[in-house]
């Protein structure tokens, strides 16, 4: 097969995404000159045993329990010190090997830990290979407080291994594609209109096109993060849906994952948008129907939260400034805008989004 | 009195470096349109309390007592919580107050929290206006390991006000006076002898013209951080003396006060270099018999010191690489050179400068 590739610019250095034909070639070809030290999601290391031990050592491996509650400030310690007690150097090189939360520790880690270490990427799902892995974020949670450390600091190299998604679990795909999703519905109508093909004609989900799902949504992404890194204007648009995942998954305790969140949150947003009148009656019916396979097993958790904890969660969100909730709202497939709306909007159209018929099949 | 004012660009953002004719001053004219959290050094709030009182709020104003325990990963927790919990956004602001420590722990807060908020620093002491002012780096301590965290984040503004000065210790000038130094001599001759110049017409310490000294060496500083603000060629330079004088802080617990330590170790980094036939005999002994004043009363802690906790703590110097050990040596003033050593030549050099005769008065 031909092997897909890509170069990003970053503030800090730039770095490339590539593909490789399995897992086994994306270990092996690491650059072995330098110290390399591994941090792996612990069940990726146990899938992937033979691969790993073909390359390091136990005494260069770190596992971690990925989880919400791994992903925090605090627990960051026995990582850090395990790195400096092995004889990490700046002239070292950490590899992570995992999805969302090993990508969060492993990006805080390598940006501070010596203010600043080569990291070389391994996105293991399929949100964090069509999505997170590109754009240099990484978010820690802090004692009572979500998501509001991190720093930006690019991977040096992201390799991609298709086969990682072959022993992905249905509602980890689902969440990859909620985060697709998002992005070709910024991108606009032709991407939406190549998207809905491809998920039709693939009849059921184990025959998804997930590779050209991956690089199209990281050629979309690609635009946003190197026009504006520091997420300060335009990048802000990829935050669609995310004002109320973020709420959802903090108010259920992250039962909800992240990318099923997210397809949730377009729902949510696209409701807002409507009530505003920023697109026509309908459309957000329209889109739900749309996105309901992908969020129907987790719906029940948004009909089941508490209405004043899901609202709490979202005042916290980063992007809010004063007194206003920031949400992104849309026009329709392309046209997303940043939307600060007064508290007491917003709650009320919360209020009526949790109990509107969109959510029922 | 003309006031001096410098623009310094960064990778992040530029900054200014501006003199304030007052405490109240640099205080009073603060951006107060934005939300601004204040994180002062306890001595320092406790001396310029009726100034600090004009400009914020108990709620608002956090102080720390500056030392080495204060610095390190585990202690911050308790400020990002202050700060998450007193409602901190990324359109806030956080004024930092005081000396080293308290520039290493605001920096590390304010380039991690949120993903980066915007800071201003005043710094307190001769050492952090003169020299760690600028640069846009911080470092913390993690469990046992010292100065082994850290970013690369430059305050959006610096104030500098010379009656800060005015309350600082004899041991706390000579530390400024270390630094203040070495870049001098890092300049180059005709920087040296203005400086030695200044020195000599003041007599007393009390008459120092420190104004004058920090804008120079600022100046100094200003041109290698703008070539390589990430320390990976040529801003190694600034290091001079340093691979010593960490370790020397580092074997007695932080007694010796940075900048005084730094003073020994350009001594130490001299003594190499006359070893090594880099600088021509009586260079080593000449140079100490300039800086004795500045570092007698602490080198008998030099003298104290285990040579293996010294030589343990060099070896964890963070511009090694591999099995040597860096050091940042001299062919004379403005002719510093990076100069890695074997373990075992650092070693003996180590021993021999331990019991020279250049220590003695």
């Amino acid at each position: 097969m031909s092997l897909n590739h890509m170069q990003i610019q970053s503030h800090s250095h730039p770095y490339s995404a590539t593909e490789f034909e399995s897992v086994r070639a994306a270990f092996e070809s690491l650059d072995s000159a330098t110290k390399t030290f591994f941090l792996v999601d612990q069940r990726v290391a146990e899938l992937y045993r033979s691969q790993l031990e073909s390359v390091t050592t136990p005494e260069r491996l770190f596992t971690i329990e990925a989880s919400e509650v791994a992903k925090s400030y605090e627990q960051l310690e026995p990582v850090f010190c395990w790195l400096l007690s092995s004889g990490c150097q700046r002239s070292s090189q950490l590899i992570v090997v995992g999805g969302g939360v090993l990508q969060d520790i492993g990006c805080f880690i390598a940006s501070v830990l010596l203010r600043g270490v080569r990291w070389t990427l391994l996105p293991t799902t399929l949100l964090a290979q069509c999505d997170s892995c590109i754009g240099s974020k990484s978010s820690l949670n802090i004692s009572r407080f979500k998501n509001q450390l991190g720093t930006f600091y690019p991977p040096h190299e992201v390799r991609l291994a298709p086969e990682f998604l072959n022993t992905l679990t249905q509602q980890e795909v689902f969440s990859g594609l909620g985060e697709a999703i998002k992005l070709h519905l910024i991108d606009g109508e032709s991407s939406v209109g190549w998207l809905r093909e491809q998920i039709g004609a693939a009849g059921a989900e184990k025959s998804l096109p997930l590779r050209e799902i991956v690089w199209r949504s990281l050629e979309i992404k690609k635009r946003f993060i190197e026009e504006d890194e520091f997420d300060r204007g335009i990048r802000n648009l990829l935050n669609y849906g995310h004002t109320f995942a973020h709420a959802l998954e903090s108010a259920t305790q992250y039962a909800v994952p992240h990318g099923i969140a997210v397809a949730i949150g377009i729902v949510c947003a696209t409701y807002f948008s409507e009530r505003l009148e920023m697109v026509p009656a309908g459309y957000c019916a329209e889109l739900a129907a749309w996105l309901r396979p992908y969020f129907a097993e987790q719906v029940h958790r948004l009909r089941g939260v508490d209405p004043a904890a899901l609202f709490a969660a979202m005042k916290q969100d980063k992007k809010n400034v004063g007194q206003q909730i920031t949400f992104i709202l849309t026009r329709g497939a392309g046209r997303m805008e940043k939307s600060p709306l007064d508290i007491a909007v917003a709650q009320d159209l919360l209020q009526d989004c949790l109990t509107a018929d969109i959510w029922r099949g």
